[in-house]
């Protein structure tokens, strides 16, 4: 039973109170049994039972829970470096696609790996995501584009699950574009979704999560509907990629549907913030893939001004977010999306969890949780966040077992 | 005498064509001895007397000369996390400094920090920048504004770049803002400068390039020629901070008066393009310090489409550049400022070199320079840029010796 004391400024990020609010406790101390937190408090409050225990030095450090990147794509073959140039040419994303590039020629690269390579390929990236802080990852199919390769996709996920130390969370995401065999027959794609795939992936629990994206160039709100439709009576939940790069009534539909998550929302309304408000979806944003599309960043501060929870996430992907650096997403949430470093904090771990349905387990340092926390080499996330290191992650803990160390 | 064999891309960044033009060779091989380099080309083609020596396996890594970091503050007492979170939330810089935060806090800060404490820092500092693969620093003072500081902290580079491993180029910025003692009396703060201080830094051969902030809230132009004039009296090149925050003319004076470099330029006019083309001045993009302050990033391709050499660095410093992450700030320079990968990947070496007169001695990779390069664990320079991960430097060498080896 393991006491990590002398934490100097512990973020226990519980859910309660302003997106601002992380409830801090300085000169703290953590005790942890098996995969679970048993004790947080203050190091002068510290009941007998536990002080003679086995003791670890924090040495004076920040310790925050486990982060939480709720958005990924995490496998998928090939990268797209190539467009990356034509489009800081300023060729458009549209055109890029049309000519053969974009998420299709993703969807071609996904296809053609074996399970073997994604799997290697994505254990991989677990590993550096861990050495960051980052403790449970979502992940999301859409590179497979028809059953066989969007079950490969998810059941790698399974895999990886039980393999890797990280938890992964898998979102079915077949309703991400409408592939080539379905060019001229989307209704023929969505009847392949609705009615044998998103079945079959709620049969064998291989998803927890339906999404979809809602865009003019991809699925407009009636399309998603059903989708959600089918999803619901598979005991998927529904979360979605909306208002990226319009005002699509994205928003107003995850508020609708009873969404988990609105991910995006760069061109969201007033209104649909208000519905979103209402119906207790979480907001996502994604600076990295606003940054990395030359976009407009969202004005987070207008969501959570409203009372609306503001998550953050990578997006991590080959086309529009090539970049699984959490805590630099996170920097970017501050000077993009006008988050203060304890909101973006809070939003990288329990609204993150909240984003999908995990805040009962993790996302906060809290008694009866799992031992989900990192040891950040900073006095505190304002100075964490603000200096920016390449990775200032000491020690990343993963259900009471060390996962990363810094030598 | 070592042979670096099967290096799968090796950017030579030569000074020549285009900025885009790093003059790469596939399958190279790269020879050095003590410091320099002695053969550089494809393996192909290595010559026998090389073919014996002690071989090194790149394992068909890309290998870049050393970066180099043109444009940083790197001596400073304290942080300023606090004001990133009112700014953040909206306050303006101004308002900020006038409340007694911004560069003044860092002034009383430096001043007051022992000369040990900011050699230890700096040094820390360095040690995490030769990780990254950067070889070469300019520094800037800035932070003393009074005869005793300002040469305490060029004293430090001076120590530091005998005790440390990478190379300190140093510039005295004095004309930084004005100091509190001289708040109502410009003119003998200008009097200090040109009179005492700048004669007395050129005599011990303290600095190299003398650097003014022209803008509304700092120096003018005329001030600024006074500065520079006493400059080149004292053997000391000029540099500017040129139009970062409103187009005061900073562009046009660094080409009048044969500026090395002209630093920022968010707010540059096509007329202080030409000029700088004209002049053969280096324009440096800091896209950190855009991002930092909210403020549209420099559309760099007016300048590469000019053909003004365009270089990159981070401007490293406690309030709008809180990073010294150089290939972070090499992926935002291609997707702040527009240029391409490799249009980047020239501007943190060649032209970098340029801007601080370098370029005789490191920058690229060629016969009779310094033995200054980095193995980057990726294939090419599109695909490092555009995949960001916290360190993808695998090892640096520094004149010919290992500073840094992934382990």
């Amino acid at each position: 039973m393991p006491v990590l004391t002398n934490i100097g400024y512990l973020a226990t990020c519980r859910d309660q109170g302003s997106q601002e609010e992380i409830h801090a406790i300085s000169k703290a101390t953590l005790v942890w049994k098996g995969e679970s937190i048993l004790w947080v408090g203050k190091e002068s409050d510290l009941p007998t039972e536990f002080s003679e225990m086995e003791q670890w030095d924090a040495e004076g450090k920040l310790v925050i829970p486990g982060l939480i990147d709720c958005h990924t794509h995490l496998a998928f073959g090939g990268w797209r470096e190539g467009e990356f140039k034509q489009r800081i040419r300023g060729e458009s994303y549209l055109k890029i696609a049309e000519s053969g590039g974009g998420i299709l020629s993703t969807v071609t690269k996904t296809r053609e790996a074996t399970r073997e390579e994604l799997m290697a390929r994505s254990s991989r990236t677990l590993d550096e995501m861990a050495a960051l802080g980052v403790t449970t990852v979502e992940c999301k199919s859409g590179y497979g584009l028809n059953i066989a390769d969007e079950i490969k996709q998810l059941e790698i996920y399974e895999s990886l699950n039980c393999e890797h130390a990280l938890d992964l969370v898998s979102t079915l995401l077949a309703a991400h574009t409408v592939p080539p065999e379905y060019k001229t027959d989307k209704e023929g794609y969505l009847r392949l979704l609705c009615d044998e795939l998103i079945p079959l992936v709620g049969e064998r629990k291989l998803a927890e999560f339906c999404d979809v994206f809602v865009e003019k160039s991809a699925f407009n709100p009636e399309e998603a509907r059903r989708v959600f439709e089918a999803g619901e009576k598979a005991g998927l939940r529904a979360k979605l990629h909306a208002d990226q790069l319009s005002d699509s009534g994205g928003a107003s539909l995850a508020a609708e549907v009873g969404a988990v998550s609105a991910d995006h929302l760069e061109c969201i309304s007033d209104c649909g913030i208000e519905k979103m408000r209402k119906a207790g979806v979480v907001a996502v944003t994604l600076p990295l893939a606003s940054l990395f599309t030359f976009q407009k960043p969202l004005d987070a501060r207008r969501l959570v001004s409203a009372g609306v929870p503001v998550a953050v996430a990578t997006d991590f992907n080959p086309g529009s977010a090539p970049s699984f650096h959490l805590p630099l997403v996170m920097t970017l949430a501050c000077v993009q999306n006008r988050m203060t470093p304890k909101e973006v904090l809070k939003g990288a771990t329990i609204y993150a969890a909240r984003a999908i349905e995990r805040e009962g387990v993790t996302g906060s340092l809290e008694k009866g949780k799992l031992a989900d926390f990192a040891i950040i080499d900073s006095p505190d996330p304002d100075h964490w966040l603000y200096h920016f290191r390449a990775n200032a992650c000491l020690l990343t803990m993963k259900r009471g077992k060390i996962i990363h160390e810094r030598k």
